[in-house]
């Protein structure tokens, strides 16, 4: 544990490490000396840039909240059609997401423990509501298919872009098989494989 | 600890305890105490039935997998258009995972730190394969749209459909909203739903 690396750590380096910590051992596994042996400083020192390991989460989930939110303040998420609208927030969740991935997938596995973890939670749900009344709005318009309710519509097509979390690796991206010879992390490839599953489904376009 | 209630333990009963245990405290946190209190049995009332927590797993793990690999070998699986028989299997899966809820949750929380938990995952892996199979013929026939990468589609369908497990409870059914006066499950609502939506997407049909 040197003195450099100490004098290095920002609350930004801190939080980083701190969410890789709660991901792999949960954030009830997780103590104060699991963090300051990841973050190679002392217990001390973590107390001088943060409360204790209950800010660093609200920290994690809040930056992929804001990421979040921060969507819906768009403007192509605020002018147009409501479907048109709609297809903008569900291409940039899926943005956000693979950016924030690790900040994201902590934010899914909140469970509802702590005061922290319960606003996470109903803020997670306040998104959800912002985005199925979105749908409700395509529907209205005429846009949106009106025979699955919009409630679990939404719940499944959340269901499809959060489950990305648990296969997609930056450094290792998926479908690159090299079809098209193309380099990059895949991104890319991801969002259109949403917008094109999420609004015309797997069957062929006749 | 009545003797009565050890009398009434049967593997089966043992399994169902033990599988609402594992989920509630992850497999890894899972200790044979923690299984004997909720059963309210012995740990030597355990033995008796199985050889330890592992066996528990695998026996549960098993469940989950035996009901999607049941799926395959039914009639409507294995005969017909491949996208008909891949819609077939959506539908099925769907089902198995609904009447399965606790052992296909525990199935997809699987992390790999055991043999059986490796075990479990590489037979995941295989379903996905074999259903990924299927997608490819779908979209050799002409059936299924070429412009997202099969093992891409897969994820993102498997995603879906998986993500059931996180809100699905039979005693609380989402899409009971009584718009029909339906009673019941919601278990058809939520078949069709993932049916529509996975093949036909969000957009309304022109």
């Amino acid at each position: 544990m040197s003195t450099a690396k100490r004098d290095t750590y920002t609350p930004e380096t801190l939080l980083s490490v701190a969410v890789q910590v709660f991901i792999e051992r949960g954030y009830d596994g997780t103590s104060m000396e699991h963090l300051s042996r990841a973050a190679g400083i002392s217990k001390s020192s973590i107390y001088h840039h943060v409360a204790g390991k209950e800010e660093l989460l609200r920290r994690a989930v809040s930056r992929a909240l804001d990421g979040l939110f921060g969507i819906l303040d768009e403007e192509h998420a605020r002018v147009g059609s409501a479907a048109g609208r709609l297809e903008y927030v569900v291409r940039r969740m899926v943005e956000v997401l693979m950016a924030e991935l690790p900040y994201v997938t902590l934010l899914l596995r909140v469970r509802g423990n702590t005061g922290t973890e319960r606003w996470a939670l109903e803020r997670r749900r306040e998104f959800d509501h912002r985005v199925a009344a979105l749908l409700k709005d395509a529907a209205a318009e005429g846009d949106v298919r009106a025979d699955v309710e919009v409630r679990l519509a939404t719940r499944l097509v959340f269901g499809m872009i959060n489950s990305i979390v648990e296969w997609y690796r930056p450094d290792a991206p998926d479908g690159r098989d090299g079809r098209d010879g193309r380099d990059g992390t895949g991104e890319r490839e991801v969002v259109d494989a949403v917008a094109r599953l999420v609004f015309g489904g797997l069957r062929k376009a006749s």
